[in-house]
């Protein structure tokens, strides 16, 4: 009877074709040896009998988001949302013209901006991101992501992910591997969208979050989102979150940024096969060209440190055949 | 070509059998109304083509696990932990014979130690649970759970499960449900042990938590649980925890008492079909009977709500065969 449901296995799977992911499931990645060294990887831990096999579910992998899935320039986009929603809500607020931090917002200057600190940004998190529901702060995001634009590609944000990454995540998927974002960016800010862009559940996004205080409104329960900090999910919050939310160790990990140190120190810590990459923005004429002096996703510390480590630093350069996908 | 395909994969199934859950997927739950609307709820909510079809993707079902998985008398499980812990570590701490409250722990002197408050009990929490690595406490835990016994039934602590509840796990999970605990019990003391037990993952279990402490020692990292509270998932954290970890709101919830009060009402208040269920303890010969006066799984605004609401309890006396798991 085994043998039996095998042929028959064998004759369906026949019929079907080669799947899809074994012709070429990374074609935007240029054949090399950051390529050789993914597939390799994926390959000794899913094939079953290899010495380096890992239980189905105990394939985690996890993906930062800003510089690593979509890009971060000219600032964090998030914060570029943050930059629109000010704008968008002027109307309703005419004195922001004139009250810092918003009047440096509405004029570009990001100088006085700057001036302002950390307790500015805080103020701007605050005004755009606390004092609404949960629902309703998923309904702007939404609404952000489907119509704006970038100042200076002016593609649409979800054309500014990196079709190598995208290829990447689907490839880790078809074979088993359950993918997840742990990002110092905004959980919620995150979620609206990603599962349309990247194929990542809501349940797989880690992110920084804020307090959340539920209250019934009409006799109808809400989550009302406050403007205290709950976890800041950037450098060592980045394994304090994996622990939180997934209780499992990753065993492969990407960022870009010298706060994805913790979580790569984190992941290849474990027994047994691990990865780490890193994304290296090399590529100043499609996308730009960063890494130890830049103020935005700094790669200084985590770079000197993949040598000696054995982490893939992937250069972006060389490595990609395109950068962003179609939109 | 289709045809052909179609033709095996029937051909496959035959041979394989009819599938278990099909002949009757809750053996351990009598032939009732409860078990009706149970049935009737998946059956409506994962037929293609019903009116009340919820995709694959948004099947999200949460579960309390003390008195809706597990009993939970005469103590919470995980306070019995913390005494097993206290006894087990007194050969290290001679000076505890003397001092509150672990005085009133090795005497078993539950006055003594309820009149210590809040206070003892986080003292004993702390003790038991902070100040080793998460590798150190799951350990901990695992050793525990495969070798205690309850101190009135003498059963191990997995043989305390209730089978209806873990057959109706397996039930949701063959109908593309994802199951979740999320429990006011601590989340590190639930993940060594559930997975096995009640088919869960520890990405899906959410409980309460402490703040984790990232450090080197000796170039390795690891990750320190400190005696700071991060979450209390217990009424209004429940659905706070749901919507910080899944980022959904669930489709059907089970509690058992007044702590899952506002996961009922959260799940309820979305769109679409949804189901709330609670355990009413009601069994005292085969169990313990319990709610409205009990301290522990206090059940007794939420029983009022359940007739107008429509919420489905549970009788255990009246609605399971059996209560518990076989070890």
């Amino acid at each position: 009877m085994k043998t039996f449901i095998r042929g028959a296995l064998c004759l369906l799977l026949a019929v079907m074709g080669v799947p899809g992911w074994a012709r070429d499931a990374l074609p935007s990645w240029q054949d090399g040896n950051t390529k050789r060294a993914i597939v390799a990887f994926v390959e000794k831990t899913t094939r079953e009998g290899s010495p380096d096999f890992v239980p189905v579910e105990a394939r985690i992998a996890t993906f930062d988001n800003d510089g690593t899935l979509w890009a971060e320039q000219p600032a964090y986009f998030q914060l570029l949302f943050v930059f629109d929603r000010i704008r968008a809500q002027v109307p309703q607020h005419p004195e922001w013209k004139t009250t810092e931090p918003y009047r440096s917002v509405l004029a570009g200057d990001m100088k006085g901006l700057a001036a302002g600190g950390e307790q500015g940004l805080m103020k701007l998190l605050a005004t755009t991101h606390a004092g609404m529901t949960t629902d309703e702060f998923s309904a702007t995001v939404r609404d952000w992501i489907a119509t704006a634009r970038h100042p200076e590609t002016k593609r649409p944000y979800p054309a500014m992910t990196y079709q190598p990454m995208r290829e990447l995540l689907a490839y880790l998927r078809a074979h088993g591997y359950k993918t997840y974002i742990v990002s110092g960016g905004g959980q919620e800010f995150m979620r609206p969208w990603v599962e349309q862009t990247y194929g990542i559940p809501p349940e797989q996004v880690i992110g920084s979050y804020g307090e959340l205080r539920y209250e019934l409104r009409d006799g109808t329960p809400v989550l009302v989102k406050e403007a205290k900090v709950g976890l800041v999910d950037d450098h060592a919050g980045k394994p304090v979150g994996i622990q939180r939310f997934i209780g499992r160790r990753p065993v492969l990990a990407f960022g870009n940024s010298d706060g994805d140190l913790e979580m790569l120190q984190w992941t290849t810590a474990g027994d047994g096969p691990r990865f780490a990459g890193l994304v290296h923005h090399t590529d100043g004429k499609r996308e730009w060209a960063y890494d130890r002096a830049s103020k935005i996703g700094t790669l200084d510390k985590a770079l000197d440190m993949a040598g000696p480590r054995g982490w893939t630093v992937v250069d972006m350069a060389r490595d990609w055949r395109v950068v962003y996908s179609n939109p």
